[in-house]
């Protein structure tokens, strides 16, 4: 089995990626379809004396979309580049899936136009997973559709339900809706009309969920559109750096404090991969034909390894064919549904 | 000066909004009007020998809109609700303003209703102060609004600059627009037609604020439509409450590090202090023709203090006054901006 991996995408590839991805690759035993310069690869991987061990195929293109740069615009100028490279190589079979920490949009609208979207899915929608006092939460669309309507949300449930069942071997996961307030009459339009649609046409729908318990285990799949989660969790990360930093500046203060610091620097270490966004690695983006997994652009050779053992257990899994048979049974259930009421 | 206090609303009425009112108005010198049932309020205040030394007037009324009550509803059938109150007796001139932690959808409705809008201001935005690791803050809407138009966010940023100016102590307020990636392209239809909009009109402005820089201080005014703004918020205050949750397990596992804890327990508490949210207690409703500050349901003691020292500071610079002035100047810049477009 051939992962593909674009190796140019990041802003720290091509260094942190093939580092990231030859520890997966060799632990978990798969190949890799690295996508980038073939120079710069050869150079990288002469680091790696235990890349040898690993099946290697490098797919040569010099091109790479930027991260800063307009990805429909990005990806019109640089039709090699290998973002599509990458995703090419899962269409003509040769590869499972593919991982990319570089432009996120590119990524999004690589994927849509080389997979195509599954019959049934109008928008793809990026699922992650964030810790939680129990076990973890999928929260989605953590950015792939700004806009949303209804509809979407309840696609994106119906997916994300299938995508918690493995991220967080949960057999029945429950799915909220983030919204303002608990009670269905509040929140904004989209929110109100999507409640009532997600009662009717989703299993396992436990209501609203406040921002306040998203942290809290309250529910194992949390939908909302684009926007709302790209800011959730962009400020959560936000404020998890600067509490470290607050916290270290209080520790050093004083004597006794640094030493009470240095006593529990055990507890801070394991405290600190509970909180760690880079063990949940990459974020798979749902609702396309073939199995895309997304990453931060500033991902550590850690999160890459995660990222990609995650790629590898839904290539295992045929995740990509589920999805398309989960999303086909709810719409029949959906217009079923529907016929009833007429 | 009187200022009036809902003594009915939040979860923890009267009592510590009743001890949290005395100690500003203590502190600062000013008089209370408490709203609430007489007999209640009297026996509550028999356990504060020191309320002898404030000048209260306590407004007697059986009625108080429930914190899960409909805002629209409560207030059509409870016309003498607390909250209705004590916004009558800011409008009749017998108070300066006043303070709910009850219902706050009430509060705001009661607000407008009561006060009606400034000129030139169409939706009121609720102004919160957020802790950064430099001074602070100014977020807004926290959720008065949960639709908003791109010329809601410019009448924020003009408000919100000016409350900046007093609660942060700048003279000169950045203002930045929350979105998703830095490039005015980026974000939703709201965030870029706003930001647009902000640029022409508004002093101070520097663009698109990420989330994850939210706390980092790089505006001293956010602007938002109020769900975003809400989500932001709670999403916060549930994250710190669990990090704190995981530190504690994790300082107790171990003999050492429950050690490093005891010798570190000075500066966790200061730590605390600076991401406490009730250290800022209320948030004033801005744009509405009268003084409103609106506090968190759970206010404490400490929270209710903190909010009513900041109204009266608001009601002894003629806060509302000003906001009045700077939006109407706002409104002449505007119109002859774009009558020199046309």
């Amino acid at each position: 089995m051939q992962i593909a991996v674009d190796a140019a995408g990041g802003d720290f590839a091509p260094g942190n990626i093939v580092s990231g991805a030859l520890v997966a690759a060799r632990h978990l035993g798969f190949g890799l379809t690295l996508v980038g310069s073939q120079s710069e690869l050869e150079q990288e991987l002469v680091r790696h004396p235990d890349a040898a061990r690993v099946p290697i195929v490098i797919v040569d293109t010099p091109d790479c979309i930027e991260m800063a740069e307009a990805p429909a615009v990005g990806l019109r100028r640089k039709p090699k580049a290998s973002i599509i490279k990458a995703a090419e190589v899962v269409a003509s079979g040769e590869a499972v899936g593919f991982f990319s920490a570089g432009n996120t949009g590119a990524t999004f609208l690589a994927a849509r136009t080389v997979f195509g979207m599954l019959p049934g899915v109008d928008r793809p929608a990026l699922a992650t997973t964030i810790p939680t006092l129990t076990r973890g939460a999928v929260l989605l669309d953590a950015g792939a559709n700004l806009e949303c309507r209804p509809t979407h949300l309840a696609q994106f449930a119906v997916m994300g339900r299938l995508y918690a069942r493995m991220a967080l071997d949960v057999s029945e996961p429950s799915v909220g809706l983030l919204s303002i307030g608990e009670e269905e009459t509040k929140g904004n339009e989209l929110t109100r009309e999507a409640h009532r649609l997600l009662r009717e046409t989703v299993d396992s729908f436990i209501g609203n969920v406040e921002a306040r318990d998203v942290y809290t285990g309250k529910a194992d799949v949390i939908v909302c559109d684009g926007f709302t989660g790209n800011i959730s969790l962009k400020i959560s990360e936000g404020l998890v750096e600067v509490i470290e930093k607050l916290l270290k500046e209080e520790l050093n203060q004083t004597f006794s404090s640094s030493v009470g610091f240095l006593l529990s620097r055990r507890a801070f270490r394991r405290f600190h991969r509970r909180v760690d966004y880079s063990e949940y690695g990459g974020a798979p983006l749902l609702g396309v034909g073939g199995l895309c997994a997304v990453g931060h652009g500033s991902s550590s050779p850690k999160a890459v390894r995660n990222a990609l053992a995650m790629t590898y257990r839904c290539a295992k899994q045929g995740f990509v064919q589920r999805v398309r048979e989960e999303v086909s049974k709810y719409r029949s259930t959906e217009s079923s549904d529907v016929d009833r009421k007429c």
